[in-house]
């Protein structure tokens, strides 16, 4: 914040106030804010209903907790920030000062931030650019260890899948098993809400990455993109594999050999002081060689996550990313290959390391072939 | 839009353009918008990626599809609505005019809002106050048998957690089995995903409603509110109902007889034509001759839902509310008690008919005894 030039953050990101404050809660549906002076007390501001159990996850005590009178939820004349303006200002806590918000964040809505530009005319409200996301693109051991956890539900998820991914069964049937496997998660290792539902695009449908279940079959012929999060303590180790229901086309066996060479490329790269475009590089020049070109980006930075996302919003693995690679980095590697009449993918979720990396999980990474 | 004087509306709410387009996928964790002008064609923006395969879902033609370039995914200098503001220049769609945008739309950063504000400098931006949410408010025929199929699914949902729930129980077991029957559903009512996870308040922790589960076992002696929701394309029917493990105390008992009594009250009240004040009234009416005060509202419209929430943040049922009933208006009714050490709650979701209530699902309303 210092070097930001901020007096003070308003952080609206659920993810960002989990990291800060502990505080967790399916709460985000109303307007809540932690307000982070440079100097001084943190406020957290939730509705009234959530303010009164706060203490249950977050390390603040009550005496910073704010809550906002519940006729203001939903109203379409006043905002809950009107009335933060007030209070803050009783507390003496308004002056001119330099704020940051996080513009882009889910969850804050423009009729939120036209209600703090009204309210609070002596700040300077300023884009933090995500400030807070950066800080926690280097993980801890502890967080790194709660994600090797919730890589432990990511391949009991994965495990379901496949078990249950057959000709003649419906895709919302696996979608329950693997949702029942991502909150039972393995022993301990308890499994959180993923950020995100499971992903089954299958066959010609493929070419809709983020479509959703039905009760559609799956039939021979068909390969089925599995992409799915295991979750512990609202840190994410996403995956995602595809499985064959019979012979693969020639094609898409060579797509799985280019991607293998690909990934491989990419994970032999990554260490510790390597720039981003070292790594987008690699896997750019083995699909070049396939004579295959891929437009989206090849990862992104995960750790905590709330609907609906789970990757983090600072770095992507892309060519124009200026990131230099650091020791506890962690990213979704995912090489998603929506081509026309089929898709196929295949990811890991890997932690930086001084020499090079450490996958979270070991799930096999070929073709899977079932029926 | 007439009415509101709006030249065209900017669509931003992921169930706004489900209703208007039948467009679905898990996208709208980068921005999207659907133009929708007074006069001329209909057109959807999502990322490159998405647009794709966007016509599995919507029936909008391919040529009203447009997809932004994948490098503008999570970049800070640039926003996706910069490339879109030239693109509709492009396409000569940008003349000076009334356009409405959903100021308080989940997804619809202050970001987005600012790069449509410089991008679009000929248009007067204003809120369209949910006008899509309104006009979402009166069900028709087919969106009511949806709702049926969804409480199907309910009902299965609530009895998997009835099943589950005990003494010695780890909370995230009974949310797995909750989230797999939520997704099975009940034969041809297959189960979408909820906007909004099982939450399981219990205990002490019952004044804290939005907590979602840990690894935490139930004990002897506990209230287990249950609240969930069933999904049908999108359609929501939620239910809470409390579950006792041993013998309610007398204050719980106290607290089940005045809601009860107070739900039966609002229940005979609803019927088309009557204020929402009058519903209000019925209930708190109860409330009072037992002592008892409830701050926050009594219930809010419901239909269509995406993460993170199932209600249409419109109507809700407090004595402020200016709505006067409505044939086929569905509404989620919900007697959330959150009292000190302890919480009870039972719900109903209904459609008001011409001459009184439908009730969505047939669930013994009592307090549930378990061990």
């Amino acid at each position: 914040m210092a070097a930001a030039g901020l007096d003070a953050l308003l952080v609206s990101d659920p993810a960002n106030l989990y990291y800060l404050t502990g505080y967790q809660a399916w709460s985000f549906y109303t307007p809540q804010l932690l307000f982070v002076p440079a100097e001084g007390e943190l406020l957290l501001v939730t509705r009234e209903m959530d303010a009164r159990g706060a203490t249950r996850t977050t390390w603040l005590p009550i005496e910073q907790i704010l809550g906002y009178p519940e006729e203001l939820v939903h109203v379409p004349d006043r905002h809950p920030f009107d009335w933060l303006a007030s209070e803050l200002r009783r507390r003496g806590l308004v002056a001119p000062a330099r704020v940051g918000i996080e513009a882009d964040a889910h969850f804050f809505s423009p009729k939120a931030f036209l209600a703090l530009e009204k309210g609070f005319g002596e700040w300077e409200l300023t884009d933090s650019q995500e400030l807070v996301n950066w800080v926690r693109a280097i993980k801890s051991d502890a967080e790194i260890a709660t994600m090797r956890t919730a890589a432990r539900v990511t391949t009991r998820a994965m495990q379901a899948a496949i078990d249950t991914i057959g000709v003649g069964v419906p895709q919302h049937v696996v979608a329950a098993e693997i949702m029942r496997a991502q909150v039972l998660g393995d022993a301990d290792a308890w499994g959180d809400f993923p950020a995100i539902v499971p992903l089954l695009p299958t066959g010609a449908a493929a070419d809709t990455p983020h479509l959703t279940w039905s009760d559609q079959r799956f039939v021979a012929g068909d390969a089925v993109v599995v992409e799915l999060a295991g979750a512990h303590r609202r840190y994410h180790v996403p995956l995602a594999r595809t499985v064959m229901l019979g012979e693969p086309s020639a094609e898409l066996r060579r797509t799985e050999t280019a991607v293998a060479e690909g990934l491989s490329a990419v994970l032999e790269t990554i260490r510790a002081g390597v720039r981003m475009v070292e790594v987008a590089d690699a896997w750019n020049a083995v699909l070049a060689r396939y004579g295959i070109e891929k437009r989206s980006r090849l990862g992104y930075s995960i750790g905590v996550g709330y609907p609906p996302d789970w990757g983090e919003r600072t770095m992507s693995i892309r060519a124009s990313d200026p990131t230099v690679l650091t020791e506890n980095m962690t990213f979704h590697v995912i090489c998603g290959m929506w081509m026309t009449g089929y898709g196929y993918e295949v990811s890991e979720s890997i932690r930086v390391t001084a020499d090079g990396v450490e996958t979270f999980t070991d799930f096999p990474r070929a073709l899977i072939s079932k029926g």
